[in-house]
């Protein structure tokens, strides 16, 4: 297993890129990642592998995604450990910049912005959270933009459904030359959405977190009504809901749950705040 | 003299440039114009023509930067005259997109804003220009992006200081691969600043608006202060400042008159708002 080149400048990033580029690489897939790497993750970086010829992982905790009260600082950074599992996954190029490389002289004057989109469900508890995704995520496919005549695809996990939403509007509303690639939620054999976050769970924390994806079963299978589902998450210990609705998967404006809609929920769990995400 | 070619869509467009860069054009210049083209645009035009093996103009009236009391159903559109004006410098590519086309679906879901930036001077009077025109500029910068190993340069006119300043930052704060090549106001014989909304103006107001030229001399020339220069427009008959500042030229924050300071101006000229600026 050879080693993925690990870049930390943008300018080290493109010449390694136009490098393989120009030695005939015909397709690119880019996977943006805050690291912490778990087999989730693993998962997104191999799909991206066999789709593409070159393969190229980000790795950078964004400040600019973090609210003044969220996790900034206690973030988990592991990146020896993060590249090791890339190499095993065969990723060629490991993207990882410092803060002052990504936004040199402090926060950018000039930004992107989801407005409305990005102010419910997730964005009303993180505000701000989706414009600074969405600023990073744009500035790395502009970085990661192989140029005319490769194809170009960009790969986000399924489990943050606003997110995959917002990126695939800013592919649209800003000509990006890339293909958005949604890869489904990877689960514990417990049924526990793959987090980073999940690190911070005690035991007896990730058992009750459970209730998420039992109860998203639950209605989908048609045995709760909303209202009962929501109270089934608060009745578990240590549980506490933020929101459980049902969206139509393209707007995500909320309807009543029915088929083809897709559910979604965000608790904190003890101290942690986890969300998960079910098709019905 | 040879026609340039027309496109109206974003995929004829890159179709047309993705050719030009096959068939081996190393650089390319892309000049941004919502059309009206005078002789400040084609002098602008030329410069991109002496500089750049293929030459983009697009001519597109962006609703985006345009407030809701501003003149955008009453802009002066002028397509044929301008791809002739455009032929006359040697133009290769005119990408005039219909609105549907620029803006799929309506008001773009996810777009730019200048924050703070873009809310003083021309952004106090005109709210949301800024965040409109950056958010329109953007998408022609990836329209039109070349690709690695061909010199991509975007080129505004010195006219709209602000402007200039908000899309250097943007080439920096969203990593474009675009270099900004400002270019020096163009003026008539009489002084004015060369503007597509001097078609407004009657003989009278023409006159009267070459008050702004001539004070923003005075000023540099030491001859009158801020608060003199300011009280000179206002004795002007039909003319009413909006404002007249000294700023910082990197910053746009204000600051005294002196050397290396960019003065701005702002005024109504009868109904017509006119800029203009002096380097100090």
């Amino acid at each position: 297993m050879t080693q993925p080149v690990v870049c930390t400048t943008v300018d080290q990033m493109r010449e390694a890129l136009d490098a393989r580029v120009a030695e005939g690489a015909t397709s690119v897939g880019l996977f943006p990642t805050m690291g912490a790497l778990h087999d989730g993750h693993l998962r997104i970086a191999q799909t991206a592998r066999e789709e593409n010829q070159l393969v190229v992982v980000s790795v950078f905790v964004n400040p600019l995604q973090f609210g003044p009260n969220e996790d900034f600082d206690s973030y988990p950074r592991q990146l020896d450990q993060d590249v090791a599992g890339l190499a095993d996954c065969g990723v060629d190029l490991v993207f990882a910049p410092s803060t002052e490389e990504m936004y040199p002289g402090g926060v950018p004057v000039v930004s992107v912005t989801s407005g409305q989109a990005g102010s419910v469900l997730e964005g009303a508890t993180r505000p701000g959270h989706f414009d600074g995704a969405l600023t990073v995520v744009n500035k790395l496919f502009t970085i990661a933009q192989p140029g005319p005549g490769v194809e170009f695809r960009a790969y986000f996990g399924e489990k943050d459904a606003q997110q995959l939403l917002l990126m695939q509007r800013m592919v649209r509303d800003f000509n990006h030359r890339v293909e958005i690639r949604p890869v489904p939620i990877v689960r514990s054999e417990t049924g526990l959405a793959l987090s980073s976050r999940n690190q911070y769970l005690t035991t007896d924390d990730a058992a009750h977190a459970l209730v998420l994806n039992r109860t998203l079963h639950s209605l989908a299978a048609g045995e709760l009504t909303l209202e009962q589902a929501r109270a089934a998450i608060n009745r578990e210990p240590g549980v506490k809901l933020d929101y459980l609705v049902t969206v139509d998967p393209d707007t995500l404006a909320e309807v009543e749950p029915r088929a083809g809609t897709l559910a979604l929920t965000a608790a904190w769990v003890g101290p942690t705040r986890l969300i998960d995400n079910l098709k019905i």
